[in-house]
């Protein structure tokens, strides 16, 4: 990683690349990793590689969302543990979430070699394992959650999510935080906040919205919510794609 | 292979991820290849799956082109050796094409995996791995190819190539037709025939031409050439992917 000069102009995409194939050696990242992150890469490389202005607001509303909520969890999948594992625990500091690690392939080493990788970035707590709860309407493998965690969860943050998983939450009514690259795919659509913009931006951007927001009160975290708008955001960023090509 | 119903509104998607895996479980395709391979579906994807109208007119030409050269040779990488093996051997029987293996990370672990697939498929004689010759203006690796095969060929098709090798082929002065998904990247910028569309799609479609003009005069072999516009081509791949979304 440290070879990767910061002023590279593919800086960005390179160190994304870099640190899924990490993953996968690790054995943190599935093979089906490597194939979505090159996805999204070709959706970031159309939005120009940068936080839009409607992403930075969807980050501001996520960090409002999270200081609101009275149980968040972040959730942690294979692509997200390789790429921002330090960000995700400075995440779930600043907003006092919880860290849980979910799985559409799961099996006891991935989930042990990411809880591993998650204390290595400074993660004092992890949850996922004891999975003794189920999400309703939803395979009985991807379904598992631990019953303090997600399943009572009031508002979640679902990185790199597949549609099924991101639809059933949001019928548990829980308020969904999507962070995904391409704005049509269903966990975007579905989601209370859907921020389309490269998740090694987009975590950051919401830690440093909700260091700038902690000393708010509550009605001011409450407009920043409000003002936010969900169909707006999902317009600009396909308006990016369509024009910025 | 077998599992995917051919019906399936994901099948070509589908089948191509699954190559590509099993290639990486081969050895044949690189760990960045699956990287790639993402970053082209969500080309494909914009594009709509499907082979666009000067897509099929850059697959006449090169067609055209491969039956009017004294040598042409087919360059084979390993997510071209993953995806198309049997298509890339039916292509060089139809316009009596060679094949030559040429890696963008060469070790003769991968290079012999690759040819002995190749073989699996039906080839029955393999180039690259002489690598007796070098091309200009590339670095040492890269640049190694056989004298007798891609370093004296006429017309070359380098399928999914990184733009540095495709722009020190075209200084060396060869018909290059390229194919790839994303019309702004480098390599079918600097090719005389872009081909922007799915290999899966792309090959097949190429062998169909070439079988169609296989008893046409070099007049009318000449005229399909000619006819074919290139900046045309990128233009409506391009309004395509901007459009479609």
């Amino acid at each position: 990683e440290e070879e990767i000069p910061e002023d590279h102009p593919r800086y960005q995409d390179l160190l994304t690349r870099h640190r899924i194939e990490n993953g996968v050696e690790k054995g943190i990242t599935h093979l089906q990793g490597m194939h979505a992150e090159g996805r999204g890469s070709a959706f970031d490389y159309l939005l120009g590689e940068e936080t839009i202005p409607s992403a930075d607001e969807a980050e501001r509303a996520a960090a409002a969302h999270l200081l609101l909520a009275d149980h968040p969890v972040l959730s942690i999948n294979g692509n997200v543990a390789a790429l921002v594992p330090g960000e995700m625990v400075e995440l779930a500091d600043a907003v006092d979430a919880d860290l849980e690690i979910n799985l559409f392939n799961r099996t006891p080493e991935r989930m042990q070699a990411i809880a591993d990788h998650l204390r290595d970035h400074g993660a004092t707590a992890v949850k996922g394992l004891e999975a003794d709860a189920r999400i309703p309407n939803l395979d009985h493998k991807r379904a598992k959650v631990d019953a303090d965690g997600i399943y009572e969860a009031d508002v979640v943050v679902v990185p790199l999510e597949d549609g099924d998983r991101a639809e059933a939450l949001e019928e548990m009514g829980k308020t969904e935080i999507v962070i995904d690259l391409n704005p049509l795919s269903r966990s975007p659509q579905v989601a209370e906040v859907p921020v389309v913009d490269n998740i090694i931006r987009a975590v950051p951007n919401i830690t440093e919205h909700a260091r700038d927001l902690a000393d708010a009160e509550t009605d001011e975290l409450q407009s920043v919510v409000e003002q936010f708008d969900r169909e707006e955001a999902l317009e600009a960023a396909e308006k990016r794609i369509r024009d910025g090509l």
